[in-house]
């Protein structure tokens, strides 16, 4: 099967199913097309083909059927490879896990927003100047500190379900923007972001996007800022 | 178990599992919380020992098991309710549905934004200066329309994937849109919309949010245009 990403460096929805397809040994083709949303560019047109919403990523299965949006290419991945545990294998905990993956996919607006993610860059000088302006974000931030610590209380960690899993992969690219912008976390928080960090299918991402060198302003509000 | 909702008139995310329930004839006790967002509100009080995210709806468990986003909720009953046909039964038919969902779920914001729930009012004046000035809202409403007519082609209707399931409660809300602001859509989307509407468990949520006459001012930025 294929994965179509967009830049490595830039891509925190496409980096959620590579890192967890890498973390479970899964093999599949990546398809990486340099983000560039003008109507007409290749982006789109390699795209249309494939997927109606013209966004990545897209997992392509053999046969060419294309499942879209990372919450519905995960529960697609764990149907196709029961031997895994994309989730956790206990019912509640499972709920549990998917609670935290769906409240991140519609929310954390003034983080996602304010750090687009940027693995290539220190932008802890940014990060400084945000946090004492935007309330806003220190409330996604409480949250997803809250959250990170609620589920590694609860499991014992080092992820948020003990083992690495879905819910992991999800949380990946937010990890990316504490770590790239200098959000401070409480202790737990800490050693969960350092633990994502070293776990190495996130290593592979991150050596892929630091190599990736390929800048594009309408990503980069910030790089001259750093 | 209990489903902790708010404003029938309103609230659209907890019109989605509670469509859902009733469609599928699973009994449930309704917890209905008066939307009052203002801190320290009854209603962040009634949430506040069940979900951390101070959203509804909730799913709670007879143990006190709470499931928060309604996604997270459709795959919980899915699981707890094997023998009800929640997602479509073949593999590939379910990954598009999730799809379909999860793209609802994070995407339509224009939509979804300018043209809050309200299924009181009749509110085709406001849509009709709402289409002549809002670019975007015509996108998601093109998007809308080719995604219903798509599913419909494939499954040969009356709903998206044959049977009334998760994807069609998942979209009732947006019916609700379509009617109440008079959104122009193709001839299947209308048989859709029609379908929906006349749905036994849809008739029912209108019915209840019909007799709420409970109106809140920061839910009605249009009631006086009207």
């Amino acid at each position: 099967m294929k994965l179509y990403i967009g830049n490595k460096n830039y891509s925190s929805w496409s980096m959620r199913p590579w890192v967890l397809l890498k973390a479970f040994g899964i093999p599949f083709e990546e398809v990486k097309l340099r983000f560039d949303f003008t109507p007409g560019s290749t982006f789109y047109q390699a795209l249309k083909p494939i997927t109606p919403t013209g966004k990545v990523p897209v997992l392509v299965e053999d046969d060419g059927f294309a499942v879209w949006d990372t919450l519905a290419i995960t529960e697609a991945i764990a149907e196709q490879f029961p031997e895994h545990a994309i989730w956790p294998l206990e019912r509640q905990q499972r709920a549990r896990a998917r609670s935290l993956c769906a409240e991140m996919h519609a929310g954390f607006g003034k983080l996602r927003g304010l750090c687009p993610m940027n693995v290539d860059v220190d932008l802890r000088a940014v990060g400084a100047k945000l946090l004492s302006t935007e309330p806003g974000l220190h409330t996604d931030l409480a949250r997803l500190d809250a959250l990170w610590c609620e589920a590694l209380a609860a499991s014992g960690g080092p992820f948020l379900f003990g083992a690495f899993g879905a819910t992991d992969a999800y949380f990946a690219p937010l990890v990316m923007r504490v770590t790239r912008y200098g959000l401070p976390v409480s202790a737990p928080a800490a050693a969960y972001v350092a633990a994502i960090e070293q776990h190495p299918a996130v290593a592979a991402w991150v050596k892929d996007a630091m190599a990736e060198q390929d800048f594009l302003d309408f990503e980069e509000p910030y790089r001259q800022q750093a």
